[in-house]
C-alpha cells in the first residue's frame, strides 16, 4: 500500500475550459478509517461532462467548494475495513473523487460486486454502469422509441450516447448518430451498426437531419444542445420526444448562450422536451443493469472505453471530452485492477 | 338579406405588427350556393393570436395566400341552404373568415347548437368553444395539475390564460396569473379568485415568481414566451410541466427571437415542456364543453368577452391582441345575434 494519498483539489473556478491552473495536485498522509467506515483504493476515474458544471455552479448537487478534492464517479477497491458490509477486496464504486485512497461509509454505493462474472471492471463504469443507466432510462423511458421511429442521437461517438443510440437500434428504430469528425462517423455506422451517421465538422447538420428523416425526428436524444438541438427542433416529426440528457456544447460558455430558437415548433408539432437525472430511477437499476448486460453478452451491445493513464493526467483527461478527443467512455486508470476484471 | 358581401382580403404579409396596409376591404356580390352547401351569414369574429402566424409562415397549416380572405374562427346562422343537414336559422361555427357571408359545405364544423339553452353565441366562441377548449386540455391533459401545485399561467387576463388559470383553482391548484397593469391583475385576483397576480409592466417578473413559488412552480401555462418563459424555467419545480399554448411576445419580431436560455433547468429539474395542438383532441371535445359548461353554470368560470363593432374593425380588434387593450376573449359583432342568443 502507498505511503501517501494524492489528491487534486479545486484550485478555482473555471471560466471557459477548464485548465490546469483550476486544479492542484497535492500529497497527503493515506487517510485513517474510524469505526463504520472503509478505505478505498481508487482504481478507475469517470469523466462525465456534468463534472464540468459542478466545477462552477450549484446544479442538481451543490457546487464542489474550493479546496475540496475534484468530485467523480469512480471504482475501486476495499484497501482496509471497519465496516461490517464491506471486506477487503471488495469492490466498490462511489463518488471518490481524484485521489489514491477516500474513506467511505458504504452510502450511495452503486453495487459492482453484483457484476457478472468477467465482466470488466472498466464496464461497470461504462455501460453497464451509471453511463449505461443514463442512456437506458433516457432512450426508453423519456424517449419511448417504437419500432419504425426515426431515432436521432448527438454525442453519439461518447459514452452515453453511443450506448443510448444502440438500445433505440435493439427496439428496433431507424437511428442516426451525430459525431465529430469521420472516425467517429465511420465506427457509428460500422461497428455499432447505426442506418447513418452526420458529421458536424464538415456536414451542415440541419440539412442532413432534413435529408435523412423526410418523415420528422420522432426522437431526438440531446446530449450538446445549441445550434444541433435547434436543428433537430426545427426537423421534430408530429408528437416528437427530445430527450435532455446534457448539453455540452454550453458547459464552458462563460456566460448562457441563447436557448432553441425552434422551441415553438414545440406547438406545431405538439412535441415535448424533457430532461431527467439518473438517479431519479434507482430502484430500478437492478432491471436495466440486466437488461444491458443481457445485450451485451448477445454482441448487441458494444462497449468502448478510452483510458487515459495516471491520476496526474485527470485533469487532462476532462478536458478530452470538450475537444472531442475520446471515443466511447473516458476514464483514468490510476491503479491496476485486480487480475481478470 | 345585404346585397353584398364585404370582405377583407389579406393584401401584403406584415412585418412586426401587422397593420391597415395589410389588408384591404373589398366588396363583393354574396356567393351563390350549390347543391350541398348553404350560405352563412358572420355574427362574430374570434380574434386569435394564431392568425398573425397564419398570416406570415406555414405553421400547422399553410399560411394564407395573398388576395385570400382572411382567415379566422367565427360564428354565423344559416341564410339559405340546399345542404341536408342544415336548415335556414341553424347556428354554426367554423372557419368563415373576415367577411359577412361565407359558403361551407358543412365539413370542419363546431356544432354550436349544441350549446346549453340560455347560452350567449359569445361564449360558445370563448369558454365554451376553442378558446375554453385549448385551455381546457392544456391544463388538464398537459399540465396536470394536482390539489395544492403551484400553478403559473401568462396571459392570464387573455381569453386562453383566463379559463386555463379558473380550470387550475377548480382543480384545487394554487393559481398565480401574469398580466400586463394593474387593472387586470385586480381583475385576476378579484373576480377570478386567483391567489396572486404579476404586473409584468411595474413589477421585476423573475423575481416575482421566485417569491410567490418558494417551493417552484408545478405547472406554467405559457401564452408568451420570450422573457417570461424564461422566469418560469429559471423557477421550475422537480417534475414541473410546462405547457405551450402560444408566445405571443415573438409572433410580430421580425426574425425568430433567442429561445429561453433557462432549459437545461429541465434537466437539473427533471421537468417537462410540451406543446400541444387542441384539434388533436376533437374526439372529447364534448366531453370537455359539458366539464365547463357545468363549472359556468355553477358560477366557478367566468367568461369575459371583449366585443368590437363592425366588420370595418376587424383588423383593429386583431391588433388589440398585441397591444394588450383586451381582456378576456376578444371578439368581431359583426351582425346581430339572434334575439336570446
Amino acid at each position: 500500500m502507498a505511503e501517501t494519498n494524492r489528491k487534486w483539489v479545486l484550485r478555482s473556478r473555471p471560466e471557459g475550459m477548464p485548465g490546469p491552473e483550476n486544479f492542484e495536485l497535492r500529497e497527503d498522509a493515506v487517510p485513517q478509517i474510524a469505526d463504520g467506515q472503509f478505505l478505498v483504493r481508487t482504481l478507475y476515474l469517470s469523466c462525465d461532462p456534468a463534472q464540468r458544471a459542478w466545477m462552477s455552479r450549484d446544479t442538481y448537487v451543490p457546487m464542489i467548494p474550493i479546496g475540496d478534492v475534484m468530485h467523480s464517479g469512480a471504482t475501486g477497491r476495499v484497501a482496509q475495513s471497519k465496516h461490517s458490509g464491506f471486506r477487503e477486496g471488495d469492490l466498490v464504486s462511489g463518488m471518490f473523487g481524484w485521489q489514491d485512497y477516500a474513506v467511505s461509509d458504504g452510502r450511495g454505493l452503486m453495487p459492482v460486486t453484483k457484476l457478472p462474472p468477467g465482466v470488466p471492471i472498466a464496464s461497470a463504469m461504462s455501460a453497464l454502469g451509471v453511463t449505461g443507466l443514463t442512456a437506458y432510462f433516457g432512450m426508453l423511458d423519456v424517449g419511448k422509441p417504437k419500432p419504425g421511429d426515426g431515432v436521432l442521437v448527438s454525442g453519439a461517438a461518447g459514452a452515453t450516447g453511443s450506448i443510448a443510440a444502440q438500445i433505440a437500434k435493439i427496439h428496433g428504430a431507424r437511428v442516426v448518430g451525430i459525431a465529430g469528425g469521420a472516425d467517429k462517423c465511420a465506427w457509428l455506422t460500422g461497428e455499432l451498426g447505426l442506418d447513418a451517421a452526420i458529421d458536424y465538422r464538415s456536414e451542415r447538420v440541419a440539412r442532413r437531419i432534413h435529408e435523412l428523416f423526410p418523415k420528422g425526428v420522432d426522437v431526438y436524444f440531446d446530449n450538446v444542445g445549441g445550434e444541433i438541438l435547434d436543428a433537430a427542433l426545427g426537423a421534430l416529426a408530429v408528437g416528437g420526444r427530445i430527450v435532455l440528457c446534457g448539453a455540452i456544447s454550453s458547459y464552458n460558455a462563460t456566460e448562457l448562450p441563447p436557448g432553441p430558437r425552434n422551441y415553438t415548433n414545440l406547438i406545431v408539432r405538439r412535441g415535448r422536451m424533457e430532461g431527467f437525472l439518473v438517479t431519479d430511477y434507482a430502484a430500478r437499476f437492478g432491471e436495466a443493469v440486466g437488461d444491458l448486460a443481457g445485450w451485451a453478452a448477445a454482441g448487441k451491445l458494444r462497449d468502448r472505453i478510452d483510458v487515459v493513464d495516471g491520476l496526474e493526467n485527470a485533469p487532462d483527461a476532462l478536458r478530452r471530452l470538450f475537444t472531442g478527443e475520446n471515443v466511447g467512455k473516458q476514464l483514468v486508470r490510476v491503479a491496476e485492477p485486480p487480475e481478470g476484471r
